[in-house]
């Protein structure tokens, strides 16, 4: 490849709470996975990172999550398929109006945190996200992980799917991620990072976490922002791609 | 006039609970007020209301309102203009997409509980809703008060504006509404509520609760379907208006 | 046995919306579950429910849930220990502040809904029910399914427990309740289901829905009055207990 | 005076969203204003705080505040009464279960931000605060405003009562706090606001925005630690009244 898109998840302060460096990290990444308010996200918050996603030419995309302020979507609720659809379909409308209130437009769709994971692998909660983006607008991407149900329930419905990888995060051999709670999950050196970024873009392949070098099929490489150290990892990648001849640029 | 628009509160459940009887109440009105999350209005319930209102043809509305579950909207809240016109904002977009995946549209706002009853006076409260509408679509017309900040506001801004009446509440001389907490202030007679709505319409008038006949401009009349009761004042009055020969339809 | 505790959930208003028909249960029954806020129950609704079971001589039991009023804490949430146990331990204590400003007290506690279902079999949760309870008050009993994780790690813990009963629910032969999604899961004849409590109650015994008859070692029953139709199974049950000579009294 | 209480409002964290530099702010104060979860303050975030509060032997108070997470308990709701007392008993015993848990008790109860400054004038929601301590525990002082209604109808009640000055704050000369929004409420230098702390606890005045020097009696003085300048100052405060022999004690 001689291209990739770079994600992160912006727009998740709430009120008086700030988290992460938003506008560092968007003037990092080429799309920008803005929180909808069910995780995080009161609408103040996510117009102003509307307007400064496009005042960096950065693309809007939908975070959507389980309803769980005190959780921060990272808890599984054990939702019926047509509460997650409506709550999806919600998240996707309020988002889209504050966008659209700042002269910008969701361009996607991306699960946030336990739905995320959860739609790896449960075909009921993928399907509700599924059937929400068609409800609302059967052209916009998903991001996910690649073998993900989430991905091929999508690709049945016709939704585009954008398949996703994780910048700092380990890989068990199978493809999948080490979960945040084992020794070694997330990584932390720039320049580590950075080069396993390299490789997944050029080569399309990935160290796994057990030693093997695994094929990773990826669109779009996500980065995280919620540290002054993640901002780093996210500069140096960008850097080092660029310097490579890799161009950054939203996915198609 | 020979026609009048009906509206009424719908989609006010939340969860497991339930309020209004809103099938009723859809099979009389002419254009739903649906709630929008922040008052009332789980996104299922606002998906399964909005279907029931393309089923029985009536007009879809946001009804928005403070961040307020636990006063169901009733209790002013101090927000600053930002806040609540990006509130706002957000609220019209959820329902957009949840009436859109119905198959709908979003076709008007209005206020609720306390938001609308501050709109009459607070600038800054009306201005923020004004603003709200004219990013989201300065097409969408505004329900308020006659003589309210609010439409006089949305006026001014370029926003199509509808007069509202209250087919059960008691009118000061002045045409503002007798607060809720002062006796007489609701009616509960459906032959007599009927009979108020109809010199409304046909004559522009209504007997004030200090025993004036009030002028009265009225584009649209409320009802309420939140009891038995209700519903019965709201039958009676569409069966009253329709056999005087005043048509059913909605604002235009 | 010649006597029998009869329970219900009671104060799962919120706000604007009613649920239930607390009056009449807190006539029928002997212990009174009260709503702690993060699955149903305002303070306010708290308040009025103490002080009516309180004008009943009704006890009143804590009613912890996880934290989701748009679920009614009837989906699982995939907390950690430590969140649950503070969860209810901060549960148990706003209503040990509402009751004492009723004049009562806390007599014991109940999970809710999915919590309910999870503590029997969910170690980890169970577990974080039992330490919330040992944290803030070792002597108050745990109301729970006989044979669930919940009881078990209570006993070992010190906590004095309480087997529960179902009037109106349907129970596999292993002593397990039917799910509600199944055919059969709740009945509702008033005078089947008082057969069926009058028979656990004098004879330890009750019929599944594989017709077989099982063992069910009960101190409490619990009855529902979120509908007329339950508090007519609730006051049929009454009634037939207490012409048969079964004395209703507060579990011991 | 040759004693003074130091306090500050810790515990606003809420689930991921972190604020406040609590253990460096505990190791300066001798009053802890801890939310109890309606403006801020999960469960476990108040049980870390309480144990960390414990340890520094600093004494835990109840920080109440009306409903409104999304707004950080900053904005005015028109709450009842009733609404409000209710909502203040359950944040105190929420906090209660939580304090005891960790092995101490809650020493006194101080309303936040919006609530603090209504207090100051409003009748209704002064009374309700008052009565909800009256109704928990009446021996539990309340921090407030010289000369605040809150404190006057405290006293009227016969609850203890704290008057509390503010380190950073700017005063008019009637005594009242020059609001946020205005030029040069807000202090930030440690010597300056170390040396007006100073001289409101020796000499009982503080010089007014206006330039006036006036009478202030003060029990408490309120420290901020949500910023690292706020805890420098706070830092500097403390080793100035300590090296000029004013004794950091809890109030009485």
């Amino acid at each position: 490849m001689t291209h990739i898109d770079l994600n992160s998840d912006v727009g998740e302060s709430f009120g008086r709470w700030e988290l992460g460096d938003d506008d560092a990290v968007l003037e990092v990444v080429t799309s920008a996975n803005v929180a909808c308010g069910f995780h995080a996200g009161d609408p103040s918050t996510l117009a102003r990172t509307c307007r400064s996603a496009l005042a960096n030419g950065v693309r809007i995309g939908a975070q959507v999550s389980y309803r769980d302020l005190a959780g921060f979507g990272r808890r599984f609720v054990d939702a019926t398929q047509i509460e997650l659809t409506d709550d999806v379909v919600y998240q996707i409308g309020g988002l889209q109006a504050i966008a659209r209130a700042a002269g910008g437009t969701v361009s996607y769709v991306k699960p946030h945190g336990a739905l995320y994971n959860t739609a790896v692998h449960h075909d009921v909660h993928a399907r509700a996200v599924v059937e929400a983006i068609a409800a609302v607008d059967p052209h916009l991407p998903v991001l996910g992980l690649p073998g993900s149900r989430l991905l091929e329930i999508a690709r049945d419905r016709g939704i585009p799917t954008v398949r996703e990888a994780f910048a700092d995060r380990a890989y068990h051999s199978d493809g999948t991620l080490v979960s945040r709670r084992e020794p070694g999950a997330v990584l932390d050196d720039p320049a580590v990072v950075a080069g396993r970024v390299m490789r997944m873009v050029s080569d399309g392949v990935v160290d796994s976490i057990d030693g093997d070098t695994i094929r990773i099929d990826v669109d779009s490489v996500c980065l995280h922002g919620d540290s002054p150290a993640a901002v780093a990892m996210a500069v140096a990648t960008r850097e080092l791609l660029t310097s490579e001849g890799i161009e950054i640029t939203p996915f198609t």
